[in-house]
């Protein structure tokens, strides 16, 4: 951890323990000997509920580090009455209810009762900053930080600052988590729905589209993704295994070779204004060219060896159910 | 392997020798013992070409299986000659130039020479069947077999057969895929680009748009679909994720609780015909609960269980580059 960025240890109140919350301070308490946290909620059992829920989460992470030890230390507080559980905080996280009504309703509680110095993330799928934060003195505070579920396990956490947000915030953010090595991103303006679901739900419209043409059944279509696009994306993303699969050429030479069947299915997928023509590859060019270089930093063999390895940690599954 | 479906050894004759050829031969001679290799290539330095490039395809696959025993045992043949390379062959597996002229004058040569009961598969990423087999005496021979590249790493195997394919002969190349442990799966029918490309297409065409509008870098692109997707949908594809997603209520709850904002994106992202309204929803509802149930047939357990293994062999990458 930078200490120089954050103190020590660093102090950090989850508001909301749902299954994102449960996750989150399970991740808090084992990637760091230095965090504590005060798990903030309205329930009445709450006491039992965590005994009975985290202990699992834990587990996942973590040989070592128990919910008994945790509470006798008092690493970790529970608390149902919010000024408590703020108060000390350096960092606060919300996972409440997604409505712009509950986070409208809590920001300013929050910033009424947590130090000067607090960094406010709302874990929110879909709210920006900017209008969770309608009723705030100091609108600039709120920043998400929006975890792929659950975020215990899968590393990305889109960072979505709103268009107030000063540069030493997303600084304090990303240090956090760079220092559990999670991997943040952060995203350079607010747009429907962030980026990871974006692209998700792109693909998934065209899974759809082809279930419903009849070309392939919802386990085929699985199995076709999980024996292709997913292991070759957990190694290398879409742009930087395109940009390898053009060889010396990179992204430029694929959309050469393969660009006529790209056009083609993107036509057959519905008109968007950037789709029709060439004009949108000059600046995806240039710029994959700029950050990646010729090399990508990748080697093929590489590739291929860290491929192997993955689909031997995932094991079974190769062949789709029915046909075994 | 089925013994009773296939012939012991089969006889694969290769046509063609790039780096999809190569990457084939590599997997035929290393996952069963029971195959036999022919390459054919009109390449006049045939020979010192395999000789160069195939061992570091076999290395990958096997500590055991050389190039020079391969030879000597006669495993592997190298010919410049067509009739000779594929006259006593049960599969012709052809990776040509990727033209309609070019397979539609092989595939009769090949008809001609080939004994009788061989299958005839092409590696084309994008010419039908149908197409490819304008020439030919009995048209309803040939089906595509398209890997996702390399084969030799990426278990994917997509047949898309012809309209005029017979039942058999799709069971054949079934059986053959699963005795080498790859995952064949069966397309319903012939579709532009198939059906993987047409998946990673359109998650790369939103991905070019928030480029373009400034939302986010290539390189943060890829950070993030390395960090969530790729992961997830190597441990469980598309449908599989949203349905255990969706708790006791399967992908239909997924869709109540988050529609709208797959809805709003969809609609930021063009429309098409199904994108609209609820019309497509009850089909890819009622066939993800047959085939998968309630259950999917793992938890949520074992899929973080494998999801971390599948991290952890992918090894680093979890933070952008840029921010290292």
């Amino acid at each position: 951890m930078s200490v120089d960025k954050l103190p020590k240890p660093t102090r950090v109140a989850l508001i909301g323990s749902g299954t994102i919350g449960l996750s989150f301070a399970a991740l808090h308490l084992t990637q760091s000997a230095d965090v504590e946290v005060a798990i903030y909620d309205t329930r009445p059992d709450l006491k039992e509920y965590i005994e009975e829920t985290l202990p699992g989460y834990l587990a996942t992470l973590s040989a070592t580090i128990t919910l008994p030890d945790l509470l006798s230390s008092r690493r970790l507080t529970l608390s149902p009455d919010l000024p408590t559980a703020v108060s000390t905080a350096d960092i606060v996280q919300e996972q409440g209810p997604e409505t712009p009504a509950f986070k409208q309703s809590l920001w300013p509680q929050v910033e009424t009762h947590a130090p000067a110095h607090a960094l406010f993330w709302s874990s929110t799928s879909g709210i920006p900053a900017s209008i969770q934060a309608l009723h705030m003195h100091d609108k600039s505070r709120l920043i998400v930080v929006h975890p792929y579920n659950p975020p215990h396990i899968m590393p990305l956490l889109e960072l979505v600052p709103s268009p107030t947000t000063p540069p030493a915030l997303i600084e304090r953010t990303f240090a956090y988590w760079k220092a559990l090595e999670r991997a943040p991103v952060l995203l350079k303006r607010e747009t429907t729905g962030f980026v990871a679901n974006r692209l998700a739900y792109a693909l998934l419209r065209e899974a759809v589209h082809l279930v419903q043409e009849g070309v392939v059944g919802v386990d085929e279509l699985d199995a076709i993704v999980e024996n292709s696009m997913g292991p070759r994306w957990t190694v290398a993303g879409p742009f930087k295994s395109y940009h390898m699969g053009g060889g010396e050429g990179g992204l430029r030479a694929f959309f050469e070779k393969i660009g006529g069947t790209v056009q083609a299915c993107w036509e057959e997928q519905g008109e968007v204004g950037f789709g029709k023509g060439e004009g949108w590859k000059e600046r995806v060019f240039r710029e994959t060219e700029e950050v990646y270089g010729p090399s990508v930093g990748l080697s093929v063999r590489e590739r291929d060896e860290k491929t192997k390895a993955v689909l031997k940690a995932r094991g079974e599954g190769l062949v789709p159910k029915k046909d075994r």
